[in-house]
């Protein structure tokens, strides 16, 4: 990772600001001969894009993607060349004058004053460069990265905690998280949930969130000592995404409060003849390489910084002033950072095998 | 970070096994005229190494690290030339034969079977490449790190939770760590401290625990958007220590439980014209970008694996087999963690003032 | 380099094909508060359109570029805000059928084969991702390039061989190069090498030539030792453009047979009482480090290999065939290959600057 | 290739300076399970080593490696174990009172003005890190390249041209490489090129020298478009060779006279039914991918700057002095070249096989 560029193989370059034109990416170093179409983004980004619920931003994009290179028909459908695959979204339903305010005031809590300090210039609009609109086109990446990875291997997150509301470890249930409007991992709790959000987005303010990660289908072997650790890539590529705060790997923090007798994830012999691991206090990842069992991680995300409730701030000028950011935002960006979450982990794990392959064959 | 290597513009490549001859680094990119001799590095390995105290390993290392390129005596004293800069240190007390059992068995909770299952051969000897003894060498490389950051910036690390034990949040004094021989971060908890790990270490078990991390003296500026975050860069190096399996900025977890009100850092202009933030729930960064306040984090870690305590497992060859790790062990590898944390920070942060320095003059 | 992207920290990575609905790239790592606009672009790009004369493609290609990213008009005109900067052009006149016969054979001399032997799969159409159309974007790049730069770098090439045809060292006149349409670097040879020229042209053939680069007001101290070297990034940066199979800094190829004596530029004190170099043999550049002399290169080029006279070769089955290439083709690519290898070396200086203000500020 | 690193997969890094304690490399990314020991290494860096006739340097280098990390023996020799393989190569005959001079003056031609223009300081002893004494360890991991590639991977350089004289083309064995002192292509020529540089050396000159290389057994495919092209890599790494100015690949500079017909290297199906090309002006490279042919290249290095023939320089402080370089030298820097020119081919094949089984498998 550096500069807009993430990966060391699949590698993915994202561009584009909130209120420009268009955002987009260019996917390179895609294997060959993979089948692939717009078609396949879409559903991904249907996930992800914006005014679908009362629980996400009003802001009306179609977020439809198309693919301007490196995919060819020759005979039996579209497939990848090998050559890079650029991406572009158009940007249907920016308005700029939302933001006027924000051209003159840093939002407290948001990038607004660190790119001014760092630049010396800011595209203001809607948040520019730092939006979480940024993150659609890591979700078209991510839907390229699975094409790769195959079906074999199968990414779900889900919201586990909404503010202080949490789902109890042993009723998380990944299957249900696009099937409600909260993407919470368990149709019971969205009741509560929706009347708990609804109280929030009344009273103009915003709440963080836990999202749960899970990958099964990664083999044994993935990853690599020392700075090619599976879990340190996977940890910098959520903590890239907008609003993120903490990133754990299995046990995580709980694993401060455990014994090396309980920490360790004791192995048997299956009746295939194939290891077996009792237990996944590691994560599915022991010394930076996959074990073999699912890949389990919990992200942090937390609240939205742009809120109707005044909070103190400077301005460009260094005056002191009040703001209250009107416009339209997500009461919890966590929500639709779960699809986000997955293509991160899509394109790491993409990364990882062909990195895999490149050294051990 | 890949491979072996860490950073960008700063950056430290490492090689070296726990039983091999020696162990080292190449630090490349170094700005030339840095005062730096061996001297300044010994204080900082000499935290790290074992045989210090009952709560470490008894393997006795003097850890002498000896320079062997990239710096000059001009008539003022041995400075960096910009030239790669290695520095090695030797394996003296390397006793192999403690470890012929996990020569056949892979330690349950250990990178045994994954170096097996990526590679098809590991050096079994204390770890090989997977064993802790790899970072002493990263904090050679953040003792060089420091240099280049300048006195400016103070890192400083410590630990806060040791198995169940927490110190609360207004009790940490990270100017107390390296006063005691468990790298508490307050000097009332020890003695309750020596008693409870005595407690792990007589029953041939072991713990995990949390450090914290602050660094002051950090200009905002320093980091960039999206794949170039100078969080997601911390995430990544303190996730590629050993044991860690959870990194946090900031309120991180706690920050889910937060309202958009509570959580905004609200600014005011200080007596001396100065954007002031009136808390750091952001952890002294926003959009990726250092803010200028300290730069907060908390690192978990998971117990040894190396425990007396016999566990389930299975051999190289694929059969059932119990273990009990005889050998030199840490009750609690967070404890000499401390150190390492501190030397990745620094090694980050020197990276990201180059590539600031790069972009922005 | 690598993928499709080149450079360390001025990142520019390209996409697209031939007959592609459009080609671009992403410019990634350029300093902020850079005045840019899509009209520092164009005049840089319209000297390396086709369809310009007889003597390059008849392709019709108004080659007009947007940028769609990266720059902010913040009331003194667009700057570079430091976020990546996404260029793209449209294609216009691509006409796919002229191709039919190069989807089945391969063009000897040219990518098809290596292509399809690689992937599996090619987008025959124009050359697909192999056409010389790619170097527009790398022009465009190179524009943004030259703004980093800024006026004091001035870089300037032109065709000094044409097939037998040289300009004598001491004719070379690098400012006439865009007052003809042979691109060459005297303005007495254009009557004889257009005549030359028609002749190869009528005759359904090609030829090759030699392109001399020039840079001046490059600093001293640019560069750096071993895999940074400045020159070892300019010839990777020239041998990448289509059709180039040589590269040569300084003297090169001659300096075979030069003395020490001869080769050595000796050093003396000018007036400013700055070094003085009384010859340039080393071509600006000494250890890898410019030496503050101009930066002087040369570079071969094959002749196309798209012709009308039949060639004998094989088809994708494995057939054997003849093969002559109908469609638009430049009779010699170098030509229009002059404002591509000024681009390059604009490309490869803006990354050398920002890495030597990295390291040594 | 960046700072002191080359390569993407298969990755070297070097560090050391011609009269420091050591010099060394680590190589990473190395497939697991190659059987490698320090004799595998020790046959190419004796072709390579001081002293061994009165046309090279009489320093007196044993140049023994010794390999520190990477390699493990269990059972069946010892092999690579995926980890870094640390090499390193005492320094045994440095004599630093031989350079007393250059560490006030600078040798015209040399890289002692430009290290100092750009650090500030510069380790002069015996030409510090722009020594050709770092080009040890290029051949020490060039020989861990070439038990990556394997047998069927044969690479070979030696002299086609010592100043004046050439080598026909027709006449070039590169078998006879290592049987003469002089790295000549050719048992013929070895009298006369003796007695030549024998005159070149008692004059206290030095003369420049063309290198030929040529690889077979590199299949069709290796390489990649644009920014990953295998002969740009190959530039790049022959060029970042100390003393080289000049790269041209198959026909290279003879290209630019070629019509397009007599360019084109026709192709015919074998008796085997494997594509045949009728010839190889492309030098196994079309399009930057390989084409099955032999790889072949030509390289020109200058001469040595470090002669006995006084010289105009100036001194550090700026005065103008004349400089004569006592010392221990080559007269033809090139010949010693041979085996460092033969290493980085194979570093760069050996990367290029890794990146071509990563991405297309």
């Amino acid at each position: 990772m550096s500069h807009n560029t993430f990966g060391h193989l699949f590698r993915v370059t994202t561009w584009g600001e909130s209120h420009g034109p268009a955002i987009g990416c260019v996917v390179d170093g895609c294997p060959p001969l993979v089948p692939l179409t717009e078609a396949d983004l879409q559903p991904w980004l249907d996930r992800r894009k914006p005014g679908g619920s009362r629980f996400v931003t009003q802001r009306q994009e179609s977020d439809t993607a198309r693919i301007l290179s490196g995919v060819f028909e020759d005979g039996n459908g579209p497939v990848t060349t090998g050559a890079p695959i650029a991406i572009q979204i158009e940007n249907e339903d920016a308005r700029s004058k939302d933001y006027g305010e924000i051209a003159r005031a840093f939002r407290p809590g948001h990038a607004d004053f660190t790119y001014q300090a760092k630049y010396g210039v800011r595209d203001h609009r809607g948040g520019g460069r730092s939006s979480a609109r940024e993150t659609a086109v890591r979700v078209a990446a991510g839907a390229v990265a699975r094409k790769v990875l195959g079906e074999g291997v199968r990414i779900r997150a889900g919201v586990v905690q909404l503010g202080p509301h949490r789902i109890a470890p042993g009723a998380v249930d990944l299957d249900a998280v696009y099937d409600n409007a909260l993407f919470a991992a368990s149709a019971e709790v969205v009741p509560a949930w929706e009347d708990y959000l609804d109280g929030v987005r009344k009273a103009g303010s915003s709440i963080g969130a836990v999202v749960a990660l899970e990958v099964t289908g990664v083999p044994a072997g993935w990853g690599a000592p020392v700075y090619g650790k599976l879990d340190a890539d996977l940890a910098a590529a959520l903590m890239s995404i907008n609003a993120v705060k903490g990133v754990e790997i299995g046990a995580g923090f709980a694993s401060a409060e455990l014994s090396g007798e309980d920490n360790a994830d004791q192995m048997r012999i299956g009746d295939d003849g194939l290891p077996v691991f009792l237990s996944n206090h590691a994560g599915g990842v022991l010394g930076g390489i996959s074990t073999g069992q699912p890949l389990t991680a919990r992200v942090a995300f937390k609240p939205t910084s742009s809120i109707l409730t005044p909070r103190q701030t400077i301005t460009r000028d260094g005056a002191e002033t009040d703001l209250r950011t009107k416009g339209r935002h997500d009461p919890c960006v966590a929500l639709r950072g779960v699809p986000v979450v997955e293509a991160m982990a899509a394109c790491v794990l993409a990364d990882a095998m062909l990195r895999h392959r490149a050294q051990v064959g």
